[in-house]
């Protein structure tokens, strides 16, 4: 089982060229059958990521070309140093959100600033990306937790679907946060274009039952379910197909429909624009944000993928590969990137083996770019707002905020914070909230650990609460057992509570501190101790710990703590409780029953 | 020992009224005896306050009254309100060091506003205090770290005798921060006055060999230990003295000697300064620090002496006690103030047994106010400059610094952070990186939990590391502890070190979770664990848990987790192991030894 794929051993162990460029894995036994697969999902990939690329660019405020240029390079640059073998990467909902919120500050939509700045926003997200990744610094990612990743998902996928409303009514409103986006629409409401409301509904009606209702129907007239899955993900560029020719035949621009209008052909033109300090430092907050989140959301996608084939992912190296691609992203006038899920499982459905099938779907958008532009200036924007509407509604997970609630209030707070604050003030200050939040918690947590009175298990040497189990305990010996590491902010509390519990027990001699649980002992931790240990001489009471773990006694033989602990350090606490009742001056007198819940 | 005054119930038992008014327990049984201590006690912190007042008051660049206004009203107010029957408030070196600092920042010193932002600071820093007593908010304090809060001591001490060589040189020179006050002063160095510099160098020998070799002396001719310190803390007085009756004699002013000069004579004017919103907004901050700083430091003090005489402080109602302090302070034209570490010590050295002599010290600062400032005029500067910085010397802990060093480099980075960030950037980013620094360096330490594979000591039902004791393990079956809580920012660290230890032993049929140091599942640990458990499924490896402590069994219950477990939960480790390893096909192969240290 060493060579078991779920359990390899750690990446670190490959030869160095090989761990920064996984494509010298794959590379080398590519066969004409992979060739075969890859080849079928880059076409099936491709058709899906046109519409995706167009609405996501429109999403973030950016020309719809710009969507297209960011799901060339970028893939290409993945599939060199990317771990993931069926990871499609390019523009995505949220981080099209974040870049929206983000470039907004800076520029106003519409201006060359606001290209720039996303392009900048690409290059300083893929540098972040890229050093994270090279000093390893993919544990960052650990302090988003699920509930907050979560909260923060749902709520941009309920902000970017209220956006997009506007493209279906045909009005122009802004607006960055829910009560901003309502309204801007409930004031353009009379603005409403009746055949762009048409349009935009009967889209959402049919992606919707494409989505719901499609599949169920094909597997059930006898189309595999792999192709019947395929199918339906087909539907937007079905959508895209039919609304084109309907606003081109009908003229529909005339009445009002806003259309793509017309895109540049071509392929992007290699470079940077230029870079203003300024605009640098106003945009590495969001650029941070917009790495953290991208990260998170690519290497969960990739990970679920590489399970299901026994293949493993190496957080690290992935974090070069995005920012390898964000920085291709800048070169080619693209903007942040990241791994799509959508996508992800259509290229791993539709059979994709390699990173090749990345690269030949990269060829298939430059492709798009140089030669279908044309025929995407008559698709109306109201179709493009229904493909992410549908799109992000499955983004909003209901049950797993319920299950949150169930589990855990300090989750579900930060979950709902988080939520609460993207929707009202956006998604940087959403993020944040949750992030603070359930740190906050969790110290809090920490700075009031459990502490338990614990006695003997019969016919054990295992120690429980004495409120919870049937235990014995020794009289004049009170076992203490604390739950938590030691540390600045509970050794405090863990001077009162002690002296709470001795108060408690008049007849006490001893006092054990049971360690199990305590991990590190820091130095103001040790100063309580010592406190502790002296305060309990002072009332005749002897200070002992027991079942201290290796690397917290280490440390404690480097001062002079032991010399002046008035007790001894016991391996066990069965070990403290046999020797200190046995060196009692009454030995008659035998243990007390504690019969608790 | 119920009612030992070292262990007493907490204070929430006693009748609320009480608990608000701890006047009420030691007012009922005031008597003639108490009196006299406490009068004695009065008149010798009264003499030392004077001098300290004023120069307190300099240092945070406000006029010498306003040092003895803020030593008048909040005594009496702590003397109602506070837990401690010996602690001195008023005006403290560190927190006039941020006085300054903070009002600096929104005014001129010097101005009408200056006073104004002083007393604002005073009053928003009450409120604070007040409500988190109110609201049981003390905890907050316990995140500053016992390293910050000595680093940050030790960096104010430098800083403060740094700020007052200009009034030794007797030039005028700014300066917030080291480097800032190096640079003013070597300015200005050649204004230096060489009468100032006679005074001030010899006030300052003078208060060193007070300091060092008087009191010893006074002990070797018999003196008692008592009056010889307190004849000691009287050598500033005496240094007041001796240069105003210099200064006037010789009519040193006109020689350029800076003089206190006039001090209005009278009592403050009750009542508060025009309220600005902008000012309020921009003390706020400084505000918050300056109240937890002045809390930690007074609380400390509060409770080294309390322990002297087996008392007990109220933590909360401390913050109550110093938040009713600093709106005193501020209705009386004062500046913040909390406990005292010197005077505390004198006046509980000359015999103070209630509050009751603090509101005699604040009638004795009140009559000085009154009657005695017109003899301090002619009081040189330089006379405070050198009081001031013989007293922070002391602050100043070079021991602590070592002492850090060698028991725990990310507590001793923490400090060093402290010392070198207040040094060179001030006070306020001083305490804001140390809190931030300490609580980062905990955060990371937490996310990489130390995990042990454990085997049994032999002839006992104890588990330890096999990599540090000589233990027994069973084929088989692989028990790892993980010493650490499971909460988001580790859950992702637990999956891959799993994995890695399951990579190591091919021959594994079942793995044991030792939860013995498990305090919490958070969700996001919740969902890695629910990972685990479906990826060993895979590999034909059962999961089983063993010592989940109750709290986080009871919350494990309202989950699906137990029955999608593939394993048992198991009361001990040894039960598990036990039942596990009967359950074998091949009962006859026995445990192996590991003879590792």
């Amino acid at each position: 089982m060493n060579d078991s794929p779920q359990f390899p051993r750690p990446a670190r162990a490959l030869p160095s060229i090989r761990r920064f460029l996984p494509i010298l894995e794959w590379g080398c036994s590519y066969s004409r059958a992979t060739l075969t697969s890859d080849l079928v999902a880059a076409v099936i990939v491709t058709i899906m990521l046109i519409p995706q690329s167009l609405a996501y660019a429109m999403l973030a405020g950016l020309p719809p070309e710009i969507g297209l240029y960011a799901s060339i390079l970028p893939l290409v640059a993945y599939a060199l140093f990317g771990t993931s073998r069926t990871l499609a990467v390019g523009p995505v909902a949220v981080v099209s959100l974040m870049t929206a919120a983000a470039v907004g500050e800076v520029a106003a939509q519409g201006t060359a600033d606001y290209l720039t700045a996303a392009i900048l926003l690409a290059l300083l997200s893929g540098v972040m990306l890229l050093l994270m990744g090279i000093f390893r610094l993919g544990f960052v990612a650990n302090f988003l937790s699920h509930p907050v990743i979560s909260g923060f998902i749902t709520a941009s996928g309920v902000l970017i679907a209220a956006s997009q409303l506007k493209h279906i009514l045909g009005v122009s409103a802004g607006g960055d946060t829910l009560p901003g986006i309502i309204a801007a629409l409930a004031a353009s409401a009379d603005m409403t274009n009746p055949i762009t409301v048409a349009i935009g509904v009967s889209v959402l009606v049919f992606l919707y039952f494409a989505r719901s209702q499609l599949r169920p129907l094909l597997t059930r007239l006898g189309v595999p379910q792999r192709s019947a899955d395929i199918t339906t993900r087909a539907a937007p560029i079905v959508a895209v197909a039919v609304t084109i020719l309907l606003a081109g035949s009908l003229d529909l621009a005339s009445e009002g429909v806003v259309l793509v209008g017309a895109i540049p052909q071509g392929l992007p033109v290699p470079g940077l624009p230029q870079i203003s300090l300024d605009m640098l430092t106003a945009l590495a907050v969001p650029a941070f944000l917009i790495s953290i989140i991208g990260f998170v959301e690519s290497v969960s996608v990739a990970q679920t993928l590489a399970a299901k084939r026994r293949q493993r992912i190496e957080p690290d190296q992935e974090l070069i590969a995005l920012g390898a691609a964000n920085i291709a992203a800048a070169f080619s006038s693209g903007y942040p990137v990241t791994g799509g899920f959508a996508r992800s499982v259509v290229n791993f459905d539709a059979g994709a083996e390699t990173p090749a099938a990345s690269v030949f779907t990269a060829l298939g958008i430059a492709l798009a770019a140089l030669f279908l532009t044309p025929l995407l200036a008559s698709l109306p924007q109201a179709t493009l707002a229904a493909t992410i509407i549908v799109a992000v509604l499955s983004l909003v997970d209901l049950r797993e905020i319920q299950r949150v609630l169930a589990y855990s209030k300090a989750d579900f707070a930060a979950m709902a914070a988080t939520i609460l604050v993207t929707l009202l003030w956006g998604v940087e200050p959403g993020v944040v909230a949750g992030v603070g939040l359930s740190l906050a918690l969790h110290l809090y947590r920490t700075s009031r650990p459990h502490m338990a009175v614990v006695g003997r298990v019969p016919d054990t040497q295992h120690f429980r609460n004495v409120e919870r189990h049937r235990v014995v305990t020794e009289p004049g010996i009170l076992s203490i057992r604390v739950d938590e590491s030691l540390y600045f902010a509970n050794s405090r509390y863990l001077e009162d509570r002690i002296a709470a519990l001795v108060a408690e027990e008049p007849d006490v001699r001893h006092v054990v501190l049971m360690c199990s649980a305590v991990n590190e002992i820091d130095a103001s931790a040790l100063d309580s101790l010592e406190d502790i240990n002296r305060r309990l001489a002072d009332a005749g009471v002897t200070f002992h710990l027991s079942e201290v773990k290796g690397p917290v006694m280490d440390r404690l033989r480097r001062t002079d703590f032991l010399e002046r602990l008035t007790g001894q350090i016991f391996l066990s606490q069965h070990e403290a409780v046999t020797a200190l009742a046995a060196a009692r001056p009454d030995p008659s007198s035998t243990g007390e029953f504690h019969e608790k819940c």
